[in-house]
Formats: C-alpha cells, sequence, structure tokens
C-alpha cells in the first residue's frame, strides 16, 4: 500500500552519521541501530502491509536518556516514532525512512502495585497482561484486554486507546487510566491525572490517551485495578440470520445488564474458527452470539437465566451456557482464535475497525454482504456486537494483481456506511496510517484545524510521529474525500437520531 | 474575597454603546441587557462571596446567535464569560467588568431522546434533573446527580465535569458525555465525540468537559442514560471514631462491590443536618456512613447483608437498612440536606473540595480537626467518602474582622494536606476563581505552560473566561505559590505508594 507522504526530507549520509555518534555519547552501543539488519525487525507494526526502514532505532532504559533523545531530535528537526510492542493494527507505529525510532521495549518494570487503593503504576514496557499477573496476587486485575494482551505494551494501548472483548462493561484504556507521565519534544516530564477521580485542569489524560505519540512520550502508566469478578458465565446463541442475532443484542442491552463480554460472529467466522480449533460451534448457524455474564454467583445466575430467555425470544436456533471454567473458556477460544483462523481461508486478510450505533448492526451487516458480492472479496465478521464495534475482515490475495487496491476500496466503503449511519471510523485500533485517509470524511475542516491546534500546542515543529491519525487539509483535498459527516447523509434521518 | 487580576482593561462609555447596538443589530432588545439593575442578578454564580457586576448580558436563543456573539467579541476583543444556571461553587461563572456575560438559559430544548441507543440530544441550558424527567418515560435516567440538580444546566455540568453521590459508581459529568458540539471563539461549529464508545482523532470531548468555558462554548450536549435499577437501598452505619468509618469505606471498596452512593458526615455535620430535618440520625455519633446498593432486587439484598457484616466488623455502634422507598430517602434527606443544615449554625460558611486516595481518609480528617482547632473556625465534614472526594465546610462570620482571611488561609491549608497525601485541589466543583492560586502548588510550571498552550490552540487571544481554572505563571510567582506535587512532600513515601 501506498505510504503517505510525510513532508521531510531525506538525511545525508554525514548527517546521519552525526546523529548516531551524538546518541552514542550518551547511549550504550547496542541501544542505537543504524544497520539496515538492525533496522529490519522495527519496518513495520502489526499492520504489515505498510513497511519502512527507520533511520535509526534507539532503545533507551532511563527517563532521562528518553528525554535526551527528544531534545537531540529536537536539536536536529529529526522527527520521532515511538514504539512500544509493535502489536499495533493501524501502523501508528510505521516508522519513517528519515526519523528516529524510539523504541520503549526496555521499560518493563512494574514500580508498584497498591491493593488498598486499587492501582498499579507501571513502565510504559510492561504487557498488558503482565499487570494482571502481578495484581493476581491480590485477587485484582486490569480490565482492558486487547486480543494481543500477550504481547502488547501498556504504553501502546494508551497510545491507541484499545480496547478488548471485555471494554463493554468495564471501558477502553481511557477509562482505567489513572495517571501518565510523558515527556514533551521539549524533554520535559508532566504528569497528568491523579490518584482521583477528577483532576483540576484542562482533561490531558484523556488528550494523552490514544493520541498515537503524537503529543509526547508516555513512559509511566497508573492504571485503575478491579478485584476479580466471583465467577463468570458464558451463554452461546445460534441464530439463523444475522438479523435475529441483531435484534437478541439490542434486547439484551435494552434489558438494563451489562454483560461481560458480548460478541457476535457471522457463518463464514464460525465456519472459519471450527475448522481451526474445533470448538463445537454450530456450523450451521448464520450468526452466533457469545455472551459473558461476570459478578457474585446470584448475579451471574440470574443473568444467564434472562440472557437465555432473551436470546430464545429472537428466535435463537439454539443456547448453550457453560457449565464450568473450561468450557466457558472453550466457548471463548473460537472467538479468541477467529482472526487466524479466518485468516487460514486466505492468502492474506484485512482487518477493519469500524464503530456504529448498536441499532444499525443488522442494516450495516446486510450492506457489508452487498458490498462483499460487488467487490468478488469475501468478509467474515467478528465483532463486539455490544458497543457496535465491527470488526470486518477482507480477504484477499496480495500476489493477485488489483486484489489488494480492491481491498482497501472495500475497506473505504465499508467505514463510510459506518460513518453514514453515525458511527465512526475506529473503535478500538487507532488510525494511524490506515485511516487517514477516511479521517477527511468524518471530520470539517473547522474540526480537523481545531486537532492541528491542539498538536502545535505540544509539538509546534511536528516532530512527534508525524503524518499520523490527523490528516493536513492539503492532504485531504488531494485525496478528494469530502466531509460527509454533516450535510449530506445517506440517511439523513439519523442526524437527528 | 480578591477578585483575581484579569490583565485587561476598562472599556470606555463610548466603546460599551457602540458593542451595545453592534449586539442590538441581530440580537432582539431584552436579549441584551447594559444597565446596572439588569446585570445584578448576574454577578455572582453559586460562589457568591466573590461578584461583580459584567459589562453585558446577552440572552441569545439560537446557535447562530451565539456564533455572530463570539465573532463580534473577538473583533473587538471583548472577553466572553459564558454561563449556565450559576449554580457553580468556584466562581467558573463569575463576570468581568469589561466583558460580555452570555448566558444559554434560553437554550432549554430537548433535542431527542433515544430509547434504544440510550442517548438523549439536548440544548446547554436544560437543566439536570429535566433529562431524567424526559428519559423516565423510558425507564431511563442521566446518572450524574450533584446536589443542585433541581437547577443546574447540563451545559454547566459539562463545563465543569459535575459529579454527585452517586459518580463513585457511575461517574462523573465526562462518562456519561458521548458527543458535544461547541463554537470556538471564531464562531466556527465543531462536533467532537459520537455515539460509539470511542471516536478516531484527539479526545477533545474529555478536553472540553471541565474546561470551565475557555476553550469553547458548548451549544449541544448528547448524554448517555442508563435504565432505571430495579430496586434500591441504603444501610446507615453509625460509628465511634471517623477511623472506624473510615476503615469501613477501605473494606467496602475491598470486598469489591461498587456501592451507588458511598458518603461520609461526621458529628458535627450530623447533629446539624438532625436539629434541621429530624431524619432520625444518630446524633451521638462521630461519624455516618451512607452506603447505597441499587441493581436486581437479589443483588441488592445481598450487597446490604454484606455492606452490614463489613459496618459491623469495623465496631459499627449501630447498623440501620432503610426498608422501603419512604425510608431510603428519608434517610438520604439529612445528606442533601448537610449544606444548608450546616449553614444554620454559622452565619457564612465555605465549602471546599479536595479528593484525596481513600486509603488516606482518617489521616486527613484528623490533620483537618488539628488545623480546625489551629484556627478556631469549626469544620463539617459532609463528603462522598467512596470516591475521596472531601467537602469539608468552614464555619465563619464574615462580619468578624479576619475570619474570612483565616478561613480562606485554612482552606488553603486543608487543600495542600490533600496534595501531600497525593490528592487533588478539586473534586467537582472546578477550580474557577476559588481555587486559582492552589493551581500553583498542584502543578510544575512545565504543566502549567501545557495547560496555556493547549487554551491558545483555542482562543489564542485569551478572550473565553479569562483569569479562571490556569494560573499564569507571574500569578504564581506573585503568590509566593511552591509547587509541592513532587519535590518535598510532607509524606515523601506517598509519592511510591
Amino acid at each position: 500500500m501506498a505510504v503517505p507522504h510525510t513532508g521531510s526530507e531525506a538525511m545525508t549520509p554525514d548527517a546521519k552519521r552525526s546523529l548516531v555518534a551524538a546518541l552514542q555519547a550518551f547511549l550504550p552501543a547496542n541501544a542505537v541501530l543504524h544497520e539496515d539488519e538492525d533496522l529490519r525487525p522495527y519496518e513495520c507494526d502489526g499492520l504489515s502491509a505498510y513497511r519502512r526502514l527507520p533511520l535509526i532505532v534507539v532503545l533507551p532504559s532511563t527517563v532521562d536518556q528518553v528525554a535526551r533523545v527528544l531534545t537531540l531530535c529536537r536539536q536536529h528537526e529529526v522527527p520521532v516514532v515511538a514504539r512500544g510492542a509493535g502489536t499495533g493494527l493501524s501502523g501508528g507505529a510505521l516508522p519513517l525512512s528519515n526519523g528516529v525510532l524510539l523504541s520503549l521495549a526496555k521499560f518493563r518494570r512494574i514500580l508498584a502495585i497498591d491493593p488498598v487503593n486499587r492501582m498499579a503504576r507501571v513502565e510504559p514496557g510492561v504487557r498488558n497482561l503482565a499487570i494482571s499477573e502481578a495484581a493476581g496476587a491480590y485477587g485484582l486485575y486490569y480490565a482492558p484486554d486487547p486480543s494481543s494482551q500477550i504481547a502488547c505494551s501498556i504504553g501502546g494501548n494508551v497510545a491507541e486507546n484499545a480496547g478488548g472483548v471485555h471494554c463493554l462493561k468495564y471501558g477502553l484504556t481511557v477509562h482505567n487510566v489513572l495517571a501518565l507521565k510523558f515527556l514533551t519534544i521539549d524533554g520535559d516530564l508532566v504528569t497528568v491525572g491523579s490518584q482521583g477521580l477528577d483532576g483540576p485542569g484542562y482533561d490531558l489524560l484523556a488528550l494523552l490517551t490514544g493520541s498515537e505519540g503524537m503529543l509526547g512520550v508516555i513512559v509511566e502508566v497508573t492504571v485503575k485495578l478491579l478485584p476479580r469478578p466471583e465467577r463468570a458465565q458464558v451463554a452461546l446463541g445460534a441464530f439463523a440470520s444475522v438479523e435475529d442475532a441483531g435484534e437478541a443484542v439490542a434486547a439484551i442491552i435494552a434489558s438494563g445488564f451489562i454483560p461481560g463480554g458480548l460478541e457476535m460472529m457471522d457463518g463464514l467466522a464460525i465456519r472459519a474458527a471450527e475448522d481451526y480449533l474445533h470448538a463445537g460451534y454450530p456450523v450451521d448457524a448464520a450468526a452466533i452470539l457469545l455472551c459473558e455474564l461476570d459478578g457474585t454467583s446470584e448475579e451471574v445466575a440470574d443473568g444467564v437465566a434472562r440472557v437465555r430467555e432473551i436470546m430464545e425470544r429472537a428466535r435463537a436456533t439454539e443456547v448453550r451456557t457453560s457449565r464450568n471454567e473450561t468450557e466457558r473458556l472453550a466457548f471463548w477460544a473460537g472467538r479468541k482464535a477467529a482472526f487466524p483462523a479466518v485468516g487460514r481461508l486466505s492468502p492474506d486478510y484485512y482487518c477493519m475497525d469500524g464503530t456504529i450505533p448498536r441499532k444499525h448492526l443488522a442494516r450495516v451487516l446486510t450492506r457489508i454482504s452487498a458490498l462483499s458480492r460487488e467487490y468478488g472479496l469475501p468478509v467474515a465478521n467478528v465483532f463486539h456486537a455490544g458497543d457496535g464495534n465491527l470488526h470486518p475482515l477482507i480477504l484477499y490475495d496480495a500476489n493477485k494483481p488489483g486484489d489488494l487496491e480492491r481491498t482497501e476500496e472495500l475497506g473505504g466503503r465499508i467505514l463510510e456506511e459506518c460513518i453514514a449511519v453515525g458511527g465512526t471510523i475506529t473503535g478500538e485500533h487507532g488510525v494511524g496510517v490506515e485511516k487517514i485517509g477516511q479521517m477527511c470524511l468524518q471530520f470539517s475542516p473547522a474540526e480537523l484545524n481545531q486537532f492541528h491546534a491542539v498538536k502545535a500546542a505540544f509539538d509546534s515543529q511536528g516532530l512527534l510521529n508525524p503524518g499520523k491519525a490527523v490528516p493536513t487539509l492539503v492532504r485531504c483535498a488531494e485525496l478528494g474525500a469530502m466531509h460527509v459527516h454533516q450535510g449530506a447523509l445517506p440517511f439523513p434521518e439519523l442526524e437527528r437520531f
């Protein structure tokens, strides 16, 4: 895919040598990588369709070193891309050929677990799951659970405002982070947030969360911990149509209680998962719902009974409930492995991340089917139904001429459908380089200008992760992209809901 | 109290006349107030110790009119202070003698209630309680419930990020707002947020929430609605010491479930409330806790039994539980009327709003008692114990020479204690003019500079509500205020928790 233009010029070999020397003055030799073979592992993140070798990779291990890297880059006017574990799916950590890639991989210490106030203070390179493992000794855990939680880092989670299966009940990263320390491009250390529920001053904590490394470099994260629920149980409902499953989703939410997770898989995804894992999923179903309830034993028993009743009323052809922890994990296994399972069906797949108001689930899924037929590209749907966060997986073959371009176009059309029903182009994966074109559709020029003004308030020279997340108006004009958020909507009545 | 310096000059009578004429060109005559007797009702908000007549008050009734007011003020370089219902407790809507007070009082329409997606779209002048009343037809309500909810407006709630008794479980305003439309000082309409859980771009929704009218003027708010819980019940525990009550708070939270509300009142507040309302509170207690559980009948019954057990283990001298809705409301009546009840004990009182980590409750309350004795000013404590949001009420007599100054000093000392244990100077009332001096203690120069840079990204001329919320570094230097957030802390071990 075409790498977006970043507006900066290539660096001369001499200038590169002098920058390397300046970095080596305060970093150990093995913490400054500048040879092609050493740079190769950093050429992409989880969005591997986009690749580019960075100029230099640095691996500092102290906050002071990070501050010196930033001050040096600012002096040399060299752009900086911060990287956590590199599992991001929108290319937020894609390097720049004229820029420094700043890896936070060495920041792996858990600094404090405070069971009384239910908080953990950690370095940004700590893995998401490692926090829950450390907190487990106190019966606590960190709620947001992106599929990549074994590998992804908390700093990256904050940068992309990561979600997960349980964010319907427990919120996204932004709802589970209490405080951050970050370095500005000038090397100043700024603390935002507090141990309290609210703080004075502008909410820079929320502003930094999801800002994709464009406002500052996060060097410490304080997260909220939750007590492990006493019990969790999953109800699996099979449906003969996506519409019936969509109706069940609406009815479950409308009934007033909030499941720990509420996930949908369509027929293609169900069969792929079943072929791969033999989880026992009903392969004839057009859609399945996985609805997890957690809480006290009484709450869960009551909730599962109500969910079963609602699913049956929505014409479920079958409802199963997990009878023990092994069965519960087996129910989830197929869902958790759905992406690789679908991946086996086709040489390549492209994972989308649009969000729509729940009530439009059936309408948008029907539209996606029609688009899939129009483009001749199969689309599997595996997604967070409870919060309307779709993950259509478009199956394609990068070696087939034109397939990739058609995939990108189909992806764009799907996101436009999301915008048209009042949704957004990203739910939890961020914009990165992947969806920067669609930002021109989602936002008006006044809104994009406001984003740029905020960016300039942190980084007036535009050195932090340039070319990501927020397109320039020039780029929108080049794309011929038209803002559809307000004005001529395909469903104009939706603006008034 | 001394009104903070705003850095702007007085307007000549001629300039005022010309501005009035320009406003009258597009606003009806009764929507432009400029005579002293008409301006009087707007001289203060709920923080009535600070008063100042505005230059002009405007009462537009359409978004277009607001945009024209802003563009005009920008042309004339006249500062603008937006005002909702004027119930704020930190002086956020205190007018400027050289500025326009922009009242949103005429924006009182509920634009849409969407029961399926559980959202309400309303104008900013709609009263907090009116949203719940309108949503009640669908069994839904809007969760944040500041004490002033009968009168306060949703626009003001967003501007101050208001809380309430139930924010422990349901969050502050920022956690319950889905989207905003606001006008920039240039008159551009910007939409932030969406109907989805997350959105692309920087989180300007959270940034605007709690920004105290300094970044833009909110003209539309979309809020989340929740289903009314099936049942709610309150447990009232009496304790012989504040330490025991603090221990019960910690144990309730540690037990893993989150009460709908968890409030504490100390002896002085209990007796004041009882004298006023005869709610049947135990007047000999040193502290009472009110713990509300809500949810399904089973959950609530289970929760109340567990809370009773925890309170008894923390040496409660008595635990009562509400047997029906009338009793539940009676239990709350004393708490809800605590401020006016305490107000009867003394000619004046000053309500503080610090936040501390829950585990330091007993320590900070003991310290407040000692300070109260030191200053010879009684302090009653009525507060959101569950989220560590203190509301010490300092009793004083404004007619007694020196009392007001000593009250301000004592208030400052209490907030410094909050900062020292890792807390903040405001929980839900905002900074306004009231706590602007303490901002110098809470934040470092680098942090304050970052706030100013963000402000400039929205309002480069500083025309929106100048002099509030974020102090200039010059003002901090004048105050001789020292940053205590990092560095020489009274309890240095707390930085590491």
